[in-house]
């Protein structure tokens, strides 16, 4: 397997490699039926595309024939066509026409395309990159709520310097809001009070729970919660690279849930999906999720960038941490643990309660 | 010899290194009398200039002062002026003043630029980078036709990503053109017929005869054969970097040479001639030819870049071919040869015939 | 310590590491009470600001936690707020404050930004990136005549490729002028004449006076000395990084004195002060110094950055010199005797002469 692209950074990172994990590659709203798709999953130039009967497909970017990106071709009769000599391919990279060949058939060895496993689930596109036949680990997450009634979704394809480690404590880091983000959900109008986190942890994920914490007091916290009132809200991760965030007030309940994908050992694609059954008419929620997302990501979008090209420069990281950096560092030893192939407990086991701690909002 | 830039690149690469030989530097009309030009040949920079007798120079471009490039300079008095501090060099190389020096000579030890051999012939700036005192080829390439009467010449110089050798098979390639060029030369308008194709090869050089292939439909072919007709058509590569295409029907006859001059390992800059003794009114071919060529060489560009870029990303070239790959295995094998100094068969043999093919067009 | 950035360049170069010395790191004016300053010294990334009395104070511009660079924060209170989640550091780098965090004190061991001494004086902020405890040297270079009664002074900071020895040895080289910036102080309206030059050097410094030299021609020479005359002239070198340029004629008095800091190996800050005594309006001055300066240093930054651009693609310098060349030599001598910690003569000595040239002007 070809593995190009940049190695792991040099020095302290908390870049970890998973490769046989299944990784989002696009939204399956930006795969058509007439272009192909360029991606890059774990520094491997992807090329995905759909093929007549309107199936996922993805295949290494490059023509076997002289190594021009496949991306940059058609489709055409339900087969990717290259765009220097038309040579076809169809969803197992198998080579199906030469342009121009008389003497044998196009299909000789050397001529396919190297294809991954893909998968479309909802409304993602799934690719494993790994080597391994079957995928280890079953098949791809299934994001909860999204298939529910009464729910609704709204999906966005972002991406973002840092590694995988560095965008999921960013999306599930509290303290930051108030100042990154003062004004649109924390961090305005009101006095901090002291919020009770408990922070459990499984095999394969961690999770905190805020106690007692009242409704938001900016513009988030209005849509989740027009009456006022007290929030439930967790923060998770979940081995391989999902970011979840949760809140429930009454029958009101938001889940912002996002698949990571490692583009480079130093730059992550967030896959989101915004899923929510509120008393707020979910019109109002469709057209403000949007522009409010797009704030809030630029904004971490140039923290997060800022701070790899930090590290980057002073030649690795070096954090310095407290007990209100809740999740980051539980994050770390379960990537860790899972790039050593090191078992956790047993997947069946309760969550088990970590430890407990008072946070000012 | 400095010999400064990227060395060769890493992984299987089609990059061949020849510096004993004549290379293009530049188009006659480009080198004026009040300017140097920059220009860099096999890695090195170069600054060409005419001297007061308008003959062409070369010299590596660098002042031996203080290590500006000379080609920021100008002419004065028929040499060659640092932008610097205005130390003058002639077309030896050869420091010939130094402003505000009042105890010595001008030219002392390590003043002088490290010159080059430079011809200028058929509308074209020859140099030769090489270390030998006489150039082991002899003099240069001599640009057929270009002199002879009823024929007129269009020239042109561009530059691309890729090898000489990526370069020249793509000037060389015709089952590109239907998907790549559609509509401008092949691939519109009429049933793909089988054409018979011989190649023939040479000590110096490999050829492709094209036989019984009707006039090609799109632009280009009307131009050459307004009538229609069957054509003859021959691909040529000359050692050390000569792509050759000629046309002929009837009395018509057409002839585009370029000569590839190794930029660096992965860039090449074409030095093409078009020349034409056409019925179609010569004023005509003079104004058609640069808009068409710049349309033509713009795509060619394009997929040669992305080629490049696919390359350089999966660590080297991994190519797959079939028989309707003409003439591209044949030319790298020309390359290593000269490469490794290996002596081809005798210059004076013919042509031998070296295999028979049939390609759809 | 931590030291980021590109190393030392490979090949000749004349990049010379001082790090146990003052350098100027900004202007004074470029600091302000509300936002801090990034700049880099050294090749260390550091964030400039002042406290809430006012006072300079220089971190390294990496925040301790999530390693954002400090200076994309604000000054709160007196203190520098990072960007990200709001830890407040004084001048000392100790945290002094992290929000949210309920249990224990902010100023926790791994949590305080590294601090550099830092003075202002004259005008300028100067750091002090070396290990040591106390700065060996003592306080940093005084300019001359900015607090004297009658004088005047303008400032300015511009970034240069180039090492510290090329930018000073083109400060101070007087051949180029007549060239480079023809017309502005040299080189138009007379025939040159010769001008006697003595060198006379010291252990940490070196300079040249120019004898004889009449009342500069260009524009520079009429504010200088509108009623014409012969010049004074001095140009010198101070150990580890000030070029000045010194100019009289009678009564009138102009010091142009640019203290170097190299930002990385191959690029360095000119902190420039132009201070005059003169009989033109100073109000004159003033208004011409800026846009004369831009103009001056906008054609020296383009030979320096080509220059470097030369360098680097030819792997090294490669410098011819004659005995014009003044100083050039001499600078690079006394950087490279410090580098190596060598002492210089006792610094209560005289200046000896050094050598004695002529010069055509």
């Amino acid at each position: 397997m070809v593995s190009p692209g940049p190695a792991r950074p040099a020095g302290r990172t908390s870049a970890v490699e998973l490769p046989d994990e299944w990784y989002v590659a696009c939204l399956s709203s930006e795969l058509g039926r007439r272009r192909p798709l360029a991606r890059t999953v774990l520094s491997r130039p992807l090329c995905l595309f759909r093929d007549g009967d309107g199936r996922v497909a993805a295949v290494v970017d490059r023509c076997p024939h002289r190594n021009v990106p496949l991306s940059l071709g058609r489709l055409r009769d339900g087969l990717l066509q290259c765009r220097y000599h038309g040579w076809r391919f169809d969803r197992t990279g198998a080579c199906r026409a030469v342009p121009g060949l008389c003497a044998d058939d196009p299909g000789g060895r050397g001529r396919s395309a190297e294809a991954l496993q893909c998968v479309e689930q909802d409304g993602f596109v799934w690719v494993f990159p790994g080597a391994a036949a079957a995928p280890p680990g079953g098949p791809p997450f299934r994001f909860p709520c999204v298939d529910q009634p009464g729910y609704d979704t709204v999906r966005r394809s972002l991406v973002s310097a840092g590694t995988v480690h560095a965008v999921a404590e960013n999306a599930l880091d509290v303290p930051h809001t108030a100042f990154l983000h003062g004004g649109l959900f924390r961090g305005a109008g009101r006095a901090p009070v002291e919020i009770e986190v408990v922070v459990r942890s499984g095999p394969d994920r961690i999770e905190a729970e805020y106690i007692g914490e009242p409704r938001p007091p900016g513009v988030a916290g209005r849509l989740l919660a027009p009456g006022g009132g007290v929030v439930q809200h967790w923060d998770r991760f979940l081995l391989p690279s999902i970011a979840q965030v949760e809140y429930r007030l009454e029958d009101n309940h938001l889940l912002v849930t996002s698949a990571l994908t490692p583009v480079t050992p130093s730059q992550t694609r967030l896959h989101s999906a915004v899923t929510f059954s509120l008393r707020v008419p979910h019109a109002v929620i469709k057209a403000l999720v949007p522009p409010l997302a797009a704030l809030i990501f630029a904004q971490d979008a140039r923290i997060l960038r800022r701070q790899a090209e930090t590290i980057e420069r002073f030649g690795g990281e070096q954090f310095a941490s407290t007990e209100i950096d809740v999740l980051g560092q539980g994050i770390l030893r379960l990537l860790r643990r899972a790039e050593r192939g090191e078992p956790g407990t047993d997947p069946s086991d309760e969550l088990a309660p970590e430890r407990r701690l008072f946070m000012r909002l």
